[in-house]
């Protein structure tokens, strides 16, 4: 087991990897040469058009203003600075509600970790349960003096961390209601003043039957004529556009090659770039770049045109679902949250998502096939989480450093050197853990596309919450179980099923140390590492000296990239997991979960202000799924104590421990009624508000033209410009910048009154 | 444990009785006298004025045409002869739907016996495996050796079992999906042709807020008025009537007591009534008792007219919810299905039942006081449930007769009479068990009002759903578990919780003879009892003979009953339990379920012909419920087996036996999508339907007329024709037979053309 050395060496490793990477941000941040890279947000906004210069020469690359230099963290305080309301108006609420989960944890761990420092620790530290052990063969730190295991069985002073489990979960809970709370009243007042958009008139209207008489167009038109008569306006159908995706995709490829060697021609000026047409360009005959693939974009285009004209007049491509608009608010409201037909199969309808959060690919699915693909993913999603477990049982078994001496004896002198031991013992188990689950995200991200989900958020809640699941059982459940299988492996294979919880239980403490390096390397680091954006600045230099003409093919240079729910939210619920399980047994873990909740709130509210630009707002409707996951650590939290409890013979703690989980169920049950509606139904109240507002305001709105190929499928509308872009040879006209083609919603003509503190 | 002969005599005690019930029946029925109690529905429905004399003195009373008696069964035929559609018609669909529950017992369990008693029986029979017990201290019976238990451990005649599980299950199921579909089919074409009924245009709103300037008259108006305002129509207020109901509860105990007094002074002629009025009416003051009564009654009408005056003109007593109705359906079916206000705990809104289906006294309580009723009814019906199991044992224990000598072996001469021990292993536990059930229904029903539901039809399924779990713990675990306690409770204490499953599957062979003579005590005897409406006859009686002095009063009298679903279904789920748990176990128990649902099916087929009198119709609306619990019926029996295949060293069948479950829960998620909307929604389109006819047939329908105290307080409809009730010293006027007033809502005025072969 690690000591308390070992601990100390790995903090300071991952401290002055995280300062390192800060002072690197400090550096970069300041050059105009990647000013896209780390202000993207405020291009995509257009209250920025090019980077700020300093003047002189070079200073159009590199910044030579050498105070700038000095106040090198001086992102943080102004990334706290901008005000609630402001950065609701600037990013969205989603963004608002994620940071809101960092803040909750600082929220809920802070004063837990005072009291437990000032109630728990002197308890535990005061005993000799530990010393005990010496002569066993399971091994223990200084640490782990500070928890629970240092306490002798059925001493009486287990009522103070029965206690601490009680205050534990009040507070929690308590913080918890108060928050949904919160969140409830933010999701609606930003519902109530938005703006009119689409997607509050609108409703998507899946499985619509086939009839032979009549098409899907005429069949939409009348049934919702006939059913809601006073409400129904129009509708857009979907068209099945997957071979235009096609020739955009590769007309882009295209469009990239002749850049890249238009480029090369105007570097090297003199002769015309030549490539090969055999395998690979390495072989073949030779012919003039630029004319080739000026030719190959040129056809692309043609084609891509009458693929256009093709679906827009031909019913063939039209799939059995569409975008049904109605007159009101009101009416859209009615219609997504009733049955239509007697069929439940048929006329399925919910609230259409925005256009730019469909997921259009999942529209035509029928309904037998999206329930035998839920059950295809169901069978996949098992075997991928089980029998993942091999490799992490192997990396786990690493990170047990006299584990490793007694396997294989001859490695002793090599480990035994300190430094050495430490970074083992400090980064592996940490770091192999992670490459494993850097690929996961996006395996569950294709899971969830095959299951059938319609809409890019829906995708990304149900993808966290299956990665959520998984890191519980392969990171948290599995580091514990298989990590302890090389300690006692043959007391754990010769007990029934009934002592697992307890087995797990007894496990916790040891693996207190592992976690508290896991947090480092995975939170601290990770979240340092976020804000170099590293991969991102590499990327956009590479695009930037081979692919860029415009200024606008620099504008799509930059990935701002999103806060990434399916990754991030799953992390952070990881840590309130441990937090919440190792608040009453090993606080020691509480300080290094509130410095990760803390930095990471820093990070990424100025990741948020700066650089993220998300791809939809669902209004932060993925709140009772982070507050489902929080309430399931808690109540996992409160069974593994009961079972570590009873293995230390204080039984008689039991039923008071049991009330725990079932106080906690019910106050899930009670906030679920009482807050969740909030973020599943539109009340019709509401509806009918901004609806009677809107009709006074506006009285002759021609809501038609509003809706009209608002939910064109992307590739439609992509091609409205296709001309502009076709402007290859005229590089001095350039396209201006389209702010609202991908601005959030809320985009301000005017600039904000905080703005001038935010740009260097 | 009991022998072939010990159930032999059982069964023949069970047959004899319920035989003679079925003679006396035959007798009773066919006497004029008696025609109320066996005839009520045709009395009810305005068919049958009165009972049919066959001529001369006398036959008023009995009946003297003795060929009758010679046909004495022939009301089974007659019972089975009116079709389903005439029967819906005639009693409404929920007694039809009900019905079909016998009948998919029948249909399930029949086809299973039969596989079973051709491959399974031999399959057991041509074992020697109990030989081997013989020795040991287990006793078993002849039964045994057509069971499982006969089977030598690790046999691979276990295929067999296997093989018949897989049958059960898929068999199960597709009875179970092909019912679903036709109830959820019937149900809807039973909606789609009902007449037009204030329910389905109204919807209950609760939880309406408290305003200080406005009453919530004026609240609910303004804001329907507001918040649909193309379709709300107008509103009724609902009273809180609790001393009204008082009222009128006393002044009918008056009206009894004076009706006595009358009665009594009509045969004694000469000289009037005296009560005393002290206590008890044994001392004290003696007073004219007809006089004496005659101002109460008087008195009470005059406080009741008071009373209802003040509740129609005063706004206090008015509580915070109300029946909003709507000018069309489709209106009602979305203010029903939506939410209304931003917070979801007010302005809540449900489809409303029937008026006579309404329990108004719940109509009142608020959001916080039903969660708080919800958690104190969950701990009662807990201590109920499993502190209810003490007397159970206890009785249980008697059952098992060899317990009984080892511990009092001074009753051995005494218990070893033949007849007698027969007759204690035929009856005894079974009526103990009974006796214990009985008061049961009451105290749940009790417990389901305290919890706050609004219509009788959700008391009676939350009241039938909570009977199930309360005879699934204590009956069916209870005997099984506890039974056996006397058998091998060493062995059982010392096991972990892990093996309960299968103990309790080993245990499962041993209890089938105890669950077959409960079969015919509770389901046999059961049945023929409740054919001949013993208690119901006596009270008529008793009734006719001091009470009724009106043809009216009579009517009055007559308690016709219901089906009484919270009572009747649970009971049925215990045979289905019970059957598809031994159908791959002890197949000889299944004939003695299919004699009962056989016979069932043909008495309450009757009963609902000839007398139950539906107080209310949900259009089958508990048939998810029926579904659920054969579901989870299968679904125990697939564990037990597989807890009793594993002790018996066949644990290779448990991964196969692992699929069943498994599969059985997939095909519940799936009916439950597909069917179940049917039973909770109303689709817009059936809603439309419906308008648009009723528009073109009745354009100018006054539809607020129809409203027009549809939903006041029953007490308010009780008084209208109060001055009639008070005719008590006008005999010779009699109140003519109101029969809207309590009949079923689809009663046809004309007689129905299979009517004939039903009157005796």
């Amino acid at each position: 087991m690690a000591t308390i050395n070992d601990i100390g060496v790995a903090a300071a490793i991952n401290i002055v990897t995280a300062f390192a990477f800060f002072i690197a941000f400090a550096i970069f941040r300041i050059q105009p040469v990647n000013d896209r890279v780390y202000f993207p947000k405020w291009y995509i906004k257009g209250l920025r058009t090019s980077s700020i210069q300093t003047g002189g020469f070079g200073s159009k690359f590199i910044n030579l203003d050498f105070r700038s230099y000095v106040r090198f963290l001086n992102w943080m305080p102004e990334a706290l600075k901008m005000p609630e309301p402001e950065l609701v108006d600037h990013a969205g609420l989603d963004s608002v509600v994620y940071l809101r989960i960092y803040l909750l944890g600082l929220k809920i761990f802070f004063p837990i970790a005072c009291v437990a420092f000032t109630a728990m620790v002197p308890v535990n530290w005061t005993n000799k349960g530990l010393d005990g052990l010496k002569h066993s063969n399971i091994s223990y730190s200084d640490i782990d003096k500070l928890s629970l295991s240092n306490i002798p069985n059925g001493s009486p002073r287990f009522w103070v961390h029965l206690c601490m489990a009680y205050v534990i979960t009040f507070w929690t809970c308590f913080m918890l209601k108060r928050e949904y709370q919160n969140i409830a009243l933010m999701r609606l007042q930003f519902l109530a003043n938005d703006e009119r958009r689409p997607n509050q008139f609108t409703v998507l209207v899946r499985n619509i039957p086939t009839d032979p008489h009549e098409s899907i167009c005429e069949l939409v038109e009348h049934f919702f004529k006939v059913n809601h008569p006073d409400h129904y306006l129009t509708f857009q159908a979907v068209h099945d556009a997957s071979k235009l995706s096609e020739l955009v995709q590769t007309r882009k490829q295209m469009q990239n090659l002749l850049d890249y060697n238009l480029n090369k021609h105007t570097r090297t000026l003199s002769k015309r770039p030549v490539i090969k047409m055999g395998f690979l360009g390495c072989c073949g005959e030779e012919v003039d770049g630029i004319k080739y693939y000026t030719s190959m974009v040129e056809s692309l285009t043609r084609e891509i045109i009458e693929e256009k004209d093709k679906l827009r007049t031909g019913t063939k491509s039209i799939v059995p679902a569409a975008f049904v608009s109605f007159k009101s608010r009101w009416g859209a409201a009615v219609c997504a949250q009733t049955q239509q037909s007697r069929d439940p199969t048929e006329w399925l309808t919910e609230w259409a998502a925005e256009p730019r959060d469909i997921y259009y690919d999942n529209l035509a699915l029928p309904y037998v096939d999206l329930k035998i693909r839920r059950i295809i993913v169901a069978v996949a999603y098992f075997f991928l989480t089980f029998f993942f477990m091999i490799p992490i049982a192997f990396v786990q078994s690493l990170a047990n450093i006299e584990g490793i001496e007694k396997a294989f004896p001859f490695l002793k002198p090599l480990i035994e050197v300190k430094l050495l031991k430490s970074i083992i013992q400090g980064f592996l188990p940490g770091i192999a853990l992670k490459i494993f689950l850097m690929f996961l995200p996006r395996i569950l991200m294709q899971m969830s596309k095959f299951e059938g989900f319609v809409s890019t958020s829906s995708l990304e809640r149900r993808a966290a919450s299956r990665f959520y699941m998984f890191q519980f059982i392969n990171v948290f459940l599995g580091s514990i179980v298989t990590g302890t299988a090389f300690q006692q492996l043959n007391k754990f294979l010769n007990q029934s099923a009934n002592d697992i919880p307890k087995t797990i239980g007894v496990s916790i403490p040891m693996k207190a140390t592992f976690f508290i390096t896991y947090i480092m390397v995975d939170g601290w680091a990770g979240v340092a590492g976020e804000i170099l954006r590293l991969k991102p600045l590499i990327i956009y230099h590479l695009k930037n000296s081979f692919l860029v003409r415009t200024e606008k093919d620099r504008e799509e240079a930059t990935d701002p990239g999103t806060i990434g729910f399916n990754t991030g939210e799953p992390q952070i619920q990881l840590y309130f997991l441990l937090g919440l399980v190792y608040a009453a047994v090993s606080p020691i873990l509480l300080p290094f979960i509130i410095v990760f909740f803390g930095l990471a709130y820093v990070v990424y509210r100025h990741q948020v202000i700066n650089v993220y630009n998300q791809k939809y707002e669902s209004a932060g409707k993925f709140w009772p799924d982070v507050h489902r996951r929080v309430v399931t650590a808690l109540i996992v939290s409160q069974l593994l104590l009961m079972g570590l409890l009873s293995t230390k013979q204080a039984s008689k703690s039991t039923p008071l421990l049991l009330v725990l989980p079932v106080l906690t169920i019910g106050f899930h049950i009670h906030c679920k009624g009482r807050y969740q509606p909030a973020f599943v139904t539109y009340p019709l109240q509401e509806a009918m508000i901004k609806d009677t507002l809107e009709r006074t305001r506006e009285p002759d709105l021609n809501l038609k033209a509003f809706f009209r190929n608002a939910y064109a499928h992307p590739e439609f509308r992509v091609g409205e410009n296709l001309e502009l872009e076709m402007a290859v040879e005229k590089p001095d006209k350039l396209p201006e910048l389209v702010a609202t083609k991908r601005g959030s919603w809320r985009n301000t003509p005017l600039p904000s009154k905080h703005n001038s503190p935010y740009s260097p």
